[in-house]
């Protein structure tokens, strides 16, 4: 297997494991199979297709290649149909679902670098891309994006989209320093996961203090 | 008249629409004139700024052709003070917007494969311009997307999408094959209405079973 | 002090205030660090993304000037941290914003004209790149827009964008010229949140009308 066929099947694994977390979203809001399709073909291409606007290749690649949004449309009918099993799968899913996150940290960053954006872009570009299909599922069943809610998942694709801009200033942006930084993001989020970790949250000094509530 | 008059008038009354669906919704949420003005904009022109956007044609069509926008705010404004009598029109509203979905989804597909999307994207593109601006009115007013929980809608758009791309392959895309890929679309929303066809929803096996209801 | 410069300061001022005003919406909202910061970032810088790809700049300057992405960065950080004492701010915010928004419509309608766009479809533009990321703060934050309810402010940002485009196509778009539209943008502004103005409201005539209402 030559190094672009794995990284197509890597991306490709990316893609369907970010449809089946949409799927699975949208199958719980009671969307029907065209609304699961289309909620898990934004959550698998939805942060790919805004990177690849933002940096001027167009069709994006979703549309370009009808192997992703194949990919997404076959995985996400799969969930519709076979959701209850998935439900027992839930650890397996978070599991791959990291390591999607870890993988469209490492293109997206690669890829912003490639366009010649500038180093703080490039990481800002390569966590939007890993995020972004995310927060399209969240807006899309109407939800406050858990990503910006809920536990390292973001500083973790930030972390990694980091590393990969270092790397790739140092000359170091080879397959073993790019392997590197998603399994960085993989583990980041898996211990994140399994300790419970989680972002500071304002919660101690409300902004609007002594509105009906008791002086302290 | 000419082709490209019809065609254009044709496209006119598609924005027109969509416009005068996405003020609808806006003076339901109570929004106020700009409000109103906004979202029926975003319904009318946002599904043809994606496409544009997506194949790289810029400034896309709603900002270079003043009479696009123009349609949009007028045909707002319009619902604004008129809306008590356009209640009593809704079976109007519903047929032109069916109109309009298959008209957006033959141009919004037209446009792509000129562009050179393979067919797939084409067919995916053709049918997010068709049902882009809904999906933008039901964001902004903060809905689930009612195309991705009722009837068939954008499987519609869907179906005429392939169509195109199908006719486009085969020699065939020229004005009787275009209308009639039109056509198609029209009247599978209209029956699909009117027999509140939809498509199938995961009711009967819930996610997590047993959450608090009685064994079947 | 050099006429780039003082944009430049300018621009990253807007960028600072409407970060803040994310970033203070966020708070209220409960999310963490992270998603205080990605508010901020969305709201200061997500109206020029709009604009860069909708008038061809890529990257967007939100990713190729650092500065930018560093200021919404830092602004929105400091907020997550002082935010008691912003709350008492509040009426700096609000007059802070105004000038944003006046800064950010100048900006966003000269880029476009910059970029061959005509005269209607630029002032759209110029619109849209000054309530753009307000837009998208409330988007995330799964807010109907404040935008689209409440007072004088998109409108605003409307009349001063057709006062560039008048200015610009009367050849007076220098400095003094720029500067009274922007002016005119923050002292509508002002004055409507002041006097409480705000547009009309379709109140009276409810769409539908006598379901489940007493008769008029």
């Amino acid at each position: 297997m030559t190094t672009s066929t794995a990284l197509l099947l890597a991306d490709l694994t990316g893609v369907a494991v970010f449809a089946a977390s949409g799927a699975s979203a949208a199958v719980a809001k009671r969307l029907d199979l065209f609304g699961v399709v289309f909620v898990g073909f934004v959550a698998a291409l939805g942060g790919g297709i805004f990177r690849d606007l933002v940096i001027d290749e167009v069709p994006p690649l979703a549309f370009a290649d009808w192997r992703y949004a194949a990919t997404a449309a076959v995985t996400a009918s799969a969930v519709f149909w076979l959701h209850p099993q998935l439900a027992r799968l839930r650890t397996t899913v978070l599991v791959l679902d990291a390591a999607g996150l870890g993988l469209f940290t490492v293109t997206g960053t690669l890829k912003a670098l490639d366009a010649r954006v500038p180093a703080v872009g490039a990481v800002v570009i390569g966590m939007l891309t890993a995020i972004g299909g995310g927060l399209g599922r969240d807006l899309l069943t109407a939800e406050i994006p858990v990503v910006l809610r809920r536990e390292i998942y973001a500083v973790a694709a930030l972390a990694g989209s980091i590393m990969v801009v270092l790397l790739s200033a140092l000359g170091y942006a080879g397959a073993g320093g790019l392997t590197a930084a998603a399994v960085l993001v993989f583990v980041l989020r898996l211990v994140a996961l399994r300790r419970r970790w989680s972002a500071p949250v304002a919660t101690m000094r409300p902004p609007e203090t002594g509105l009906g509530r008791p002086p302290r």
